[in-house]
């Protein structure tokens, strides 16, 4: 393997918050020639003693390689810091944070400028970026050719798991992911405000819970299956009749606590209706289909 | 060691609903002798030929041993099937679903008729009762003599973890981790409403799912941590004004795919309202206070 540093293909970076900052030194640390640009130029200077070559706009940044990865704050600043560039023959890597329809807009931008685009979306946190089975990756959705032709460079920072021609798969999936995440550590703050100040440490009521939560985990793939076939009543360990009749046990003992049933009710109550509607038999999964409107 | 089935103590098992009748199959495969009673005779039955002897009444399987286990439909059927017997130097041991204060009176209750008493609050599903290394285990609180003189008995359906001296605390406990999980179902459904349509199969998303849950599950480790220390912000790798920005994207992602954010939405909105009261170089933690009034 050649692991001459002029080899490995040349990287043009815009956007050095922590993230930017992560996937930098990531690259000159595996070898790759970067080129960075920040509007705060301070946070840029650091990374030229790691070797970067730091460019003065965005554009001189873009032009300086074929591989032109953002990192910005937001769209908008994409699209900001890029109006001046000549992205003609260029590959865009998008991996700032936004929303599908962003990503769908913003690719065809680039493909308006002559410039193939990929979207990303990081599922890592910035002390996760490099690090060898962290568990972090990067979805990433939009031209298969442009990951295929960077997967080697694009793989250093973290995992690529490809999410479809949808230049807004990427988004989309990072985002359901980060919301079933918001629904778990909801659950966990009412657990943890229910039993502040009971008996057993808190510390030992985290490994309960840790072990609980991780057992349960898994439960996504039946709810997959069932989405699949269509069949909401076959296997079900615990059916929503019986869980409504727990719920109530549920709210009462928050109640008893002091503790605010707000983080939990909306789900009670969606149970409590897709039992009022004649699914008792069933476990949760039809409950997908009552939130699309 | 003595596999003779008279020597194995006597238990009087009191309902026999889907996790009553497991519990009697796994006590007489043990080689427990066992009387069962069940409001519904015809459930009790099938038992006989397992080894079962079938009681007329409640009174008459309290009587027949000193070890009492109550595995009824709510607290009030305790009180009612067993209004009529003498529990004068039982160990009524009530697996019964209910909430903490129920267990704490029905405690009272017990101790005026003379009977030690244990609740318990069963984290297992039936399917997994009498499974070695299934994970299921049942939470006591109140007497831990009961507790110790039974342990082998009681630890034959299913592991024993004691959770205190307050009769009220497996019910407590049992009822945390329940709403936990409900928290992390809302996620699961929210989430699967997201990509219900898009074009990865659902049961890739699955594991990519399970994948994001199981590493993130241990984030209470560090909630327990906090709360105990009351320093909510050390070690925090995505703090709370970081995240706020990032649930914009979410509830736009959500608008985009027709999905009702009604699942999620009370706890970006609690997070929101953290930040706006001075907490946004914070995580979560300190949220677990606000839902405690």
């Amino acid at each position: 393997m050649d692991t001459n540093r002029t080899s490995k293909p040349h990287v043009s970076l815009l956007g050095l918050g922590a993230m930017g900052t992560a996937l930098a030194k990531t690259w000159l640390a595996a070898g790759h020639p970067v080129t960075v640009w920040n509007r705060t130029a301070a946070r840029a200077e650091p990374l030229a003693a790691e070797g970067a070559r730091i460019a003065a706009t965005a554009a001189e940044a873009a032009a300086a390689g074929r591989l032109v990865v953002t990192c910005l704050l937001d769209d908008a600043s994409v699209g900001e810091a890029l109006a001046a560039a000549d992205l003609a023959g260029k590959d865009l890597v998008d991996l700032t944070t936004g929303d599908p329809e962003q990503a769908r807009a913003r690719e065809a931008w680039a493909h308006a400028r002559g410039a193939r685009f990929l979207s990303g979306g990081i599922m890592a946190t910035p002390p996760m970026i490099g690090v060898p089975d962290s568990g972090g990756y990067v979805f990433y959705s939009g031209s298969e050719e442009v990951l295929a032709e960077h997967r080697e460079t694009l793989a250093v920072p973290a995992g690529t798991t490809y999410a479809g021609t949808d230049a807004g798969a990427a988004a989309l999936y990072d985002v359901a992911l980060l919301s079933a995440m918001n629904g778990m550590s909801a659950g966990i703050t009412h657990a943890f405000a229910l039993v502040r100040e009971a008996e057993m440490p808190l510390k030992d009521f985290a490994v309960l819970l840790t072990d609980w939560l991780t057992a349960i985990a898994p439960a996504g793939h039946g709810t997959a299956e069932q989405l699949e076939s269509g069949v909401h009543d076959t296997n079900v360990a615990s059916n929503l009749a019986m869980q409504v009749t727990a719920n109530a046990t549920l709210l009462r003992t928050a109640g008893q606590q002091g503790v605010d049933p707000v983080l939990i009710a909306p789900y009670l109550d969606l149970m409590a209706r897709h039992v009022a509607e004649g699914h008792g038999d069933e476990d949760g999964t039809g409950m997908v289909d009552m939130l699309r409107r």
